[in-house]
């Protein structure tokens, strides 16, 4: 059964994910042969720095000139670990042209070229796999692509950054605020030296992208993904959180509206029930929770980073593609029918905790409240309470639209009796 | 781009699952043929009772001769929804005769015969595809075989059978015992009539077989698998549990053992940490947990069960092997290259919480720490109480090989200062 010419790999980049990749091909040769059906073999190394000692890589493979490799027309499957927008998609592109499928880890590239390498892939007959671009080692894009083809999904709430979840998790168990969490998770590799793709929900974002439009087969661009960071989340919104049972968590919502006809992406914080399956994803740990209209609550859980966890995401479609190879087939790939439209974010609908500091007098609740009402928001709950002359107001609406709740909290700071907007924040997976 | 001609759907069995086959086909065939690339057409159900009125269903195409169903030749996918070892196997094989592949949901059949059903698949290049016989909606099946398929996994510890964990939920939560679990979970129907093949694990036994096979490429025989089942679980050892921490779960468990060499697979109650990520799977909700080499630990949480979830895992095999029949491929088949040897229980390293009715007399713990010091068994904790004259032993050991526990708990019995064993449970996942 056994085909004896090896199938040819090019490896694009050999940082953490990529060495771990290039190791696992050596150590596991004879696994992946057999789970292939023929054996495969490292072809050539693209890096930056030829110099650095990788152990366990044949010197000979390495070359700094990736274009040249994936040109080289032996190549069966190009795997493209360097991340970024250039010179990796035009390496894509090139290997398309040239006879090699590829396996990509690269979310923020998908995120924002999916069609355009898609419709590559398709043009010359190829495979684009990428499920190490979302959520590591999880399986999400073949489970959304593949299991659950026959359904319709409704709902994707995930935490897909292991960097703020690890953050959020801090603050949570220990009372930390965020610069105190933040330092600890860099100190612990946790959070690279400048943040902001993390912390601002950029990761995210991009990810958000990417399963929005394989779960709901319609086109997501990032920019069409609301975005909202962590960093201003604080030890009392988490104190507040606990009052209601919740805990926060910085959440990518995908959703299809309650009429079908179109579809929301954002990433934000959010305060989620104890009793959801992802206030419980602790550390640095990624989860997913999808809802199906026949397969209904599903949660997949893991490590969303790291070399191995990545690795093994990026060999799982290495493995795929070589089939699909060796059965001169192509997997599914794009699928963007529906072309449903995406939403703004005011056109979402959820609830809402709102924290006010108001003046201490009498009055002021009936004012607050009455602005709600003046823009259609439903009072949940209101807490009140003063100190020193000093008064703080904790309101949690119903569901209502975000542009509503917009509206209201702009009306309310318009009011003299309200100091601030202590901090507003959505209360997700109820 | 899409075929017109539409791809011809044979449904064996109408039950509960086939009734919700039938009915997504029909309310979502648009969506099937974008996903496809193709039409797909429901061409045939065979039942036992035609004159069952099946809402939605043209009653032109039910038929009680499956056989000639299967014959008729023109059938691109059978769809084997009606359970039990014959005639679902006498089908399935005249179906690949016949020039259909097939997507099954049956555990039992594929758990004995897997091995010469995917043979008959293979010989015909037909694909035998059946995500929904184990753990109902959650994709388990294909990111076993596919995602995981550049990986080694070394573990997999499941909840997989809804009734057991429905009971064992119960039991935590409120207290109650066994019996008045169980009854409840018959009045929701959680329990069917004759709840044995759940309750005493067989159920969950051919899960285990199936994913061990998968996860370690290898063949494991539902005889392989030890089963032991949960009608004995009291009230009292859930206290135990709490005391440790722990809450109790049945767990398919298939582990490679330390040297690689051979794997094990068991379905029995076993303690588990509150924390472990399995511990909160509440109700009838089932969730597997997997570790592999490369992706470290991940989990897959869903519905385990009914018609809606069963006929969504359904319906993802027909798209994919409908996807294949197009591209005139078959997708991964069985996987068995690593012909790894089943050890038996006895080869199975954990650990052990022993309950003992002992004589409140001095000198019976030093008795009963020699017995276990003899059989090689070391102990972690002891607790002690006595009242009235009587008195119990709690026994937590270090992991141990279950030869060297069950031989220590023979010979426990034979002290006449040992009353009786009232409980032995294993401890995992820690």
């Amino acid at each position: 059964m056994m085909r004896t010419r090896p199938l040819k790999v090019a490896l694009l980049g050999c940082g953490v994910v990529g060495s771990e990749v290039a190791r696992i091909m050596t150590t596991h040769s004879e696994d992946l042969a057999a789970r292939i059906g023929a054996p495969v073999e490292l072809a050539g190394v693209a890096v930056r720095r030829p110099s650095k000692v990788r152990a366990g890589i044949d010197q000979a493979l390495v070359t700094t000139d990736a274009t040249a490799l994936v040109k080289r027309g032996d190549i069966d499957v190009v795997v493209e670990v360097i991340g970024g927008i250039e010179p990796a998609r035009t390496l894509i592109t090139t290997a398309f042209e040239h006879g090699a499928s590829v396996v990509s880890a690269n979310k923020a590239l998908i995120a924002q070229d999916g069609e355009a390498l898609h419709a590559a892939a398709e043009q010359h007959g190829r495979d684009l796999y990428y499920e190490a671009a979302v959520a590591g080692a999880i399986p999400l894009i073949r489970p959304l692509r593949e299991s659950l083809a026959g359904d319709k999904v409704n709902r994707v709430l995930g935490i897909v950054n292991g960097t703020t979840n690890f953050i959020l998790d801090k603050m949570d168990s220990t009372g930390a605020g965020y610069q105190e969490a933040l330092d600890e998770a860099t100190a612990l590799g946790y959070a690279e030296a400048d943040p902001t793709a993390d912390v601002e929900g950029f990761d995210a974002a991009a990810k958000a992208a990417i399963l929005a439009g394989i779960a709901f087969h319609t086109r997501v661009r990032l920019d069409d993904v609301y975005r909202e960071g962590m960093t201003e989340v604080t030890a009392a919104d988490f104190a507040s959180a606990k009052r209601m049972g919740c805990t926060i968590k910085l959440l990518a919502i995908c959703e299809r509206a309650a009429d079908g006809e179109s579809v929301t992406a954002r990433v934000h914080p959010a305060m989620i029930p104890l009793s959801h399956p992802l206030a419980s994803v602790r550390e640095a740990y990624n989860a997913v929770f999808v809802e199906a209209e026949a397969a209904g609550q599903l949660m997949f859980y893991g490590p969303g980073a790291g070399g191995a966890p990545t690795a093994s995401a990026v060999l799982g479609d290495l493995v795929a593609v070589c089939r699909n190879k060796l059965g001169e087939a192509t997997g599914p790939g794009d699928s963007a029918y529906t072309r449903l439209p995406v939403s703004s974010m005011g056109a979402v609908v959820t609830r809402y905790h709102i924290s006010l500091d108001v003046a201490d007098k009498p009055g002021v609740l009936a004012q607050v409240a009455t602005v709600f009402a003046e823009h259609g928001v439903s009072i949940d709950t209101v807490r009140q309470t003063g100190k020193d002359g000093e008064a703080s107001l904790v309101v949690v609406t119903h569901r209502a639209p975000d542009a509503a709740l917009t509206g209201t909290v702009e009306a309310l700071r318009r009011l003299d009796t309200v100091r601030g907007v202590a901090s507003i924040m959505r209360v997700e997976g109820e």
